[in-house]
């Protein structure tokens, strides 16, 4: 028996026979007569406690404790006899308390049970209980899936070659053609929040021919509805020296595969609590966005306007896609011009169309990229089409004169990813601290 | 000799004897007599073309390109002799052109020559043509090591256990007690942009013990400095159960030198454009700031005002720090409690002093930190003893109700870190399209 340092719940089954120091939650206090039953939950996962009678002052301790009081225990790990089933896995272990100390205790009863398996609020309740809300193990798995995402497409982009890059948020003039920016207030002039990195990304073209950034994108959308926020955070993507808008799609697809493929690897037990199963790798189906409206006429009796599909049509495609072909996600292609910014490559075949493509995942679009313009005599005409004022874009322009490779990309939305792995009711959930019209606080 | 699909400079040299395609920008031409050699950039490094004159449609387009130009070209790729002393290296190859396709050009001149070794342009001049500059060798270095940095930061992070977090940037209130918010309008209310993630880091304490973030930074501060931006990009953690603010200094001092050390491997190329050297892994010395004060006084001659350094103050203290123990980094410790804000835990046997540190590197603060405040009547007496109002402080506050484990935490400035690295003479280097009171395009 040697005296250990300071461990981890998770690597107590490391160091049985010997006396370690534990710190973490009260997750749940039980009483069996004499003997007293702590679950100890940290970072790592948790664990039981034994206080025996012959321990006095640690039982006095332990009597005190509830749930969510934060304790130190310093205690022997002990080997629990292996269930059926379970032979083979790590070593389930107990610790038998030495010493209980208090670190800190919660001021009267928490407003929700965070121990239960289910949470069961309303979307305004769990939001306004946010912090309290993610000691739920459900609610804190959405976020530990979120981190891994994050990890996961940093990793397939620089794979792939790609820069990281940092691009301003605050811009002079509302570009884009937009009218969804946030003014500020900056110093002695007005300026705008950027609704998205586009134009440094198209820059950065140029230079490093393969960038990304995973940013905050602000929109000043005054939407009520389960898939917008007002702030998110933005996987955005370009790529130089391609042959056609499939380029892009080909690594689009190639970063969601990595994406769904690493969470399903290292999230299975947070996937578990929600029945969740990340996309199978199959090949993602392409239709043109006109062949798609087609398909909702004939299949679901569906008229659309504008050429323009909806959120419901967005919806019955992604069924119909997997019912024909098994695959949850679909790209949606050749997006009429009037539907698309002017900085989108039209069609050689037919300019009423543009090289660009919607991302569907399981009825929700979750990305949105194309073919960009490179160059300057094209651009300049497809903004005064627009009925843009050239004058606005000078800088934007300017980043093409001096030779911009084909180059084409993406804007993905982190959070509609991991909603729709989870079957989240909103995006709201899927967001730490969600901003929406209403909503500023916590 | 096989048909090749494309592929990148850098790859070239695995495939000798073949035909290869490559696209790049034509870097700088030579003519010799009816040969003509283009040099071509793209990603992955430098090569070189020969254009023989047996091929006459290769060589007429080979006559028409400059500096600049986009091109395609297809070709064998053949081995170079080896030069003295570059024997075991890759072998250098070249391109025996078949193909040549101009892709883009350049309109005209460009207004730099970005194939000098060195641009030497003021900085207002390189920031204006931040985008073509950017081509220049050692522009782009900046930001091939910025983007290790980024990358290195996540990985240690992840390998301590921190879970990646995105926390809002717009929030209802100007908290922090800090004046320096930039106001947005949000629908029919104001805003503020946030300076920090400091509440919402600590937040996380309560549910998952150590959290990292890599997020815009808004800081509305009329500052007309080398060290400072008003949008930047933040390196934050915090971790919770420590022991002391030691534990803080221990995790940072640790994610400083894997960020070296991974840039020293990954960069050396860029470095040596700078003749940089990344800093040693020596311990970081740390001393408390009246000592340093008195150090001052003492080496230097140099009195301050308010207990508080200045920016000649923390070059003059590296200075002394690596005369005397060889460190690039040192940890200034217990600031006096009416520098630092609220949230900062006061030091047990004198609260006129906090558990807090900055981090100075190479003459500049890179970061600030420290243990926080977590018991809900340590913190409202605090924010009372500041004179600012407990009302502006409830979500906060209740953050703290439910058993908060002892914290602390860093916020650590990635564009300044860079800055250092390289010895820029402005941080504005550093930033890829920099913001400052007057600067707001490109």
């Amino acid at each position: 028996m040697k005296a250990m340092e300071r461990t981890l719940i998770g690597e107590a089954s490391q160091h049985i026979g010997a006396v370690v120091k534990l710190r973490g939650w009260v997750h749940i206090r039980r009483d069996h007569g004499k003997l007293i039953f702590i679950e100890l939950r940290d970072r790592s996962g948790k664990l039981q406690l034994v206080v025996l009678p012959d321990k006095p002052a640690a039982t006095l301790v332990a009597k005190e404790v509830r749930s969510e009081f934060l304790v130190e225990v310093t205690g022997l790990v002990k080997e629990r006899p292996v269930k059926a089933g379970q032979e083979g896995v790590a070593p389930a272990v107990e610790i038998e308390v030495d010493k209980l100390i208090i670190v800190g205790r919660p001021e009267g009863e928490l407003p929700i049970d965070v121990s239960a398996l289910d949470l069961d609020l309303n979307l305004e309740t769990l939001l306004n209980y946010r912090t309290v809300a993610l000691r739920n193990d459900k609610v804190r798995a959405i976020f530990e899936i979120y981190s891994e995402l994050l990890a996961a497409y940093d990793e397939v982009m620089r794979a792939g070659g790609f820069v990281e890059i940092k691009t301003p948020k605050i811009l002079e003039a509302a570009t884009e053609g937009g009218a969804n920016f946030f003014k500020i207030k900056y110093f002695d002039r007005d300026a705008f929040l950027a609704q998205s990195p586009q134009f440094y990304k198209q820059a950065g073209m140029s230079v490093f021919e393969r960038v990304f950034e995973i940013g905050t994108v602000f929109r000043a959308e005054p939407h009520f509805t389960t898939r917008h926020v007002n702030e998110y955070t933005g996987l955005d993507a370009e790529l130089g020296f391609i042959d056609s808008v499939e380029d892009v799609m080909v690594e689009l697809e190639k970063t969601m595969q990595h994406m769904f493929r690493r969470i399903g690897e290292r999230c299975s037990a947070q996937l578990g609590r929600y029945e969740a199963v990340v996309p199978e790798a199959v090949a993602i189906p392409r239709i043109r966005l006109s062949e798609a409206l087609q398909i909702l006429k004939k299949e679901y009796n569906k008229e659309v306007e504008n050429e323009d599909i909806d959120g419901e049509g967005e919806r019955m495609i992604c069924e119909y896609i997997k019912k024909t072909s098994g695959s949850d996600l679909v790209f949606l292609t050749h997006y009429p011009a009037h539907l698309r910014p002017f900085y989108s490559m039209p069609s050689v075949d037919d300019p009423k169309y543009t090289e660009t493509f919607d991302l569907l995942f399981r009825g929700l679009e979750i990305a949105s990229g194309g073919q960009r313009i490179h160059s300057v005599s094209q651009l300049t005409a497809s903004i005064e089409k627009k009925g843009l004022r050239l004058d606005d874009f000078k800088h934007y322009i300017d980043i093409f004169r001096f030779g911009v490779p084909p180059h084409g990309g993406w804007g993905l939305g982190s959070e509609r990813i991991v909603q729709k792995i989870l079957n989240l009711g909103s995006i709201k959930e899927a967001v730490l601290y969600p901003r929406d019209v209403k909503r500023l606080a916590p």
